[in-house]
């Protein structure tokens, strides 16, 4: 393997999931470029969170861009007309609090920046185990998402290849959790609730809040989540 | 064929090539949503001309969303710091006016709206003919983001099909007028110069500029661009 440390670009969202890919990344080497956004989430304590966790963990840089997807609607995260639900997941249906093509959105405004820093590999935290609801955590879309993504840019016509790397996307919560305490993460820093209040605090009762609370069960590992 | 109108949303940059894709979708009796972009590109003069062809062509919705991608900058079109070239065409090489993942971010945008809409249907107007630099506007990219925007949404879980129209693909830029002039576009409204000024009066010096004037030339066709 080269010395030369190699960049990546990673969506960091403040929840658990990702703070946890950005450990995993440093800890193969590579140099990270946290990108966050501000899409009109009703959570968006979570953001505080994400610049908390890109500094602690190390990230080299660390951009939130705002994005207008709040127009368009379509989502309990982001319509102020739905509620965010309680206790709605349901294997059989896409979540109300899917939003509309937002991983598609996230990941290509990732590939902008890959494509400026000249960065062959981008990490996205996505996870088809604990949650299959939403259509684009699904390796088959994953996987056409890269095939799009070299064809899209220079990548493609300078004959390098540009990844979409997935450390999560097998791994249950509890999995994620244990990897996470093993590389350093400290998950009093993230925010997981699709409700939470202005200080992080979680409500205890969002599909998120239930899988977080599961997944630290789980794995045996004392639940740092601050519930108000 | 059904008499209910189907939705579409159609990507309008304001130039020559996006309006004449509004008439043809008018013309195929698309009910069309138009989406332009504020993503801090230097000729915003063509944002004047979006609002303004959507009205006058009748979109039934125009929204101009804003996007940080001058935050990554790597583009003439949105970096202080590179100039907007002239003559620089070269079919060997990527122009320095191509902006980075630029078509895959709109095209995901478009993506969340339609699947608001609960519209299978995304026009652009990319050209593989006359401008073939830039590597989002091949005809393979086109159908690798419509494999991925199938797996990334509702349409793909719901068993319906998303397709993106691109009328233009294989036209050259004369035969892009001549459909345009036959479809009812006024053409003095549209911007299609990288450097327009605040009126939107065009440099006739770069690339976008030459390859306008030629398609006029070509189709026979007086120009009605308003030179500075």
């Amino acid at each position: 393997m080269s010395n030369i440390k190699k960049k990546a670009v990673l969506l960091l969202s403040g929840g658990l999931d990702s703070a946890t890919v950005l450990a995993m990344a440093n800890a193969q080497g590579y140099v990270c470029y946290a990108l966050s956004f501000d899409y009109g989430q009703k959570h968006r304590s979570e953001l505080e969170a994400a610049k908390k966790i890109a500094d602690v963990l190390g990230a080299v840089e660390h951009q939130t861009l705002h994005l207008d997807l709040n127009v368009f609607g379509g989502s309990a995260l982001t319509d102020n007309s739905i509620e965010v639900p309680v206790n709605q997941h349901n294997d059989s249906e896409i979540p109300l609090t899917y939003v509309p093509a937002r991983n598609t959105i996230f990941l290509s405004m990732a590939l902008a920046w890959a494509e400026v820093l000249q960065a062959d590999d981008i990490f996205i935290g996505v996870n088809a185990v604990d949650y299959s609801g939403y259509p684009d955590c699904r390796p088959d879309y994953i996987k056409a998402y890269e095939k799009m993504a070299n064809l899209a840019t220079k990548a493609g016509v300078e004959g390098h290849h540009l990844r979409v790397h997935t450390p999560l996307i097998n791994m249950s919560k509890a999995q994620i959790i244990q990897a996470g305490i093993n590389a350093g993460v400290d998950y009093r820093l993230t925010v997981s609730c699709y409700a939470a209040d202005k200080q992080g605090k979680a409500c205890g009762q969002c599909d998120s809040c239930r899988l977080r609370r599961k997944g630290f069960a789980d794995a045996g590992v004392e639940d740092p989540t601050i519930y108000r």
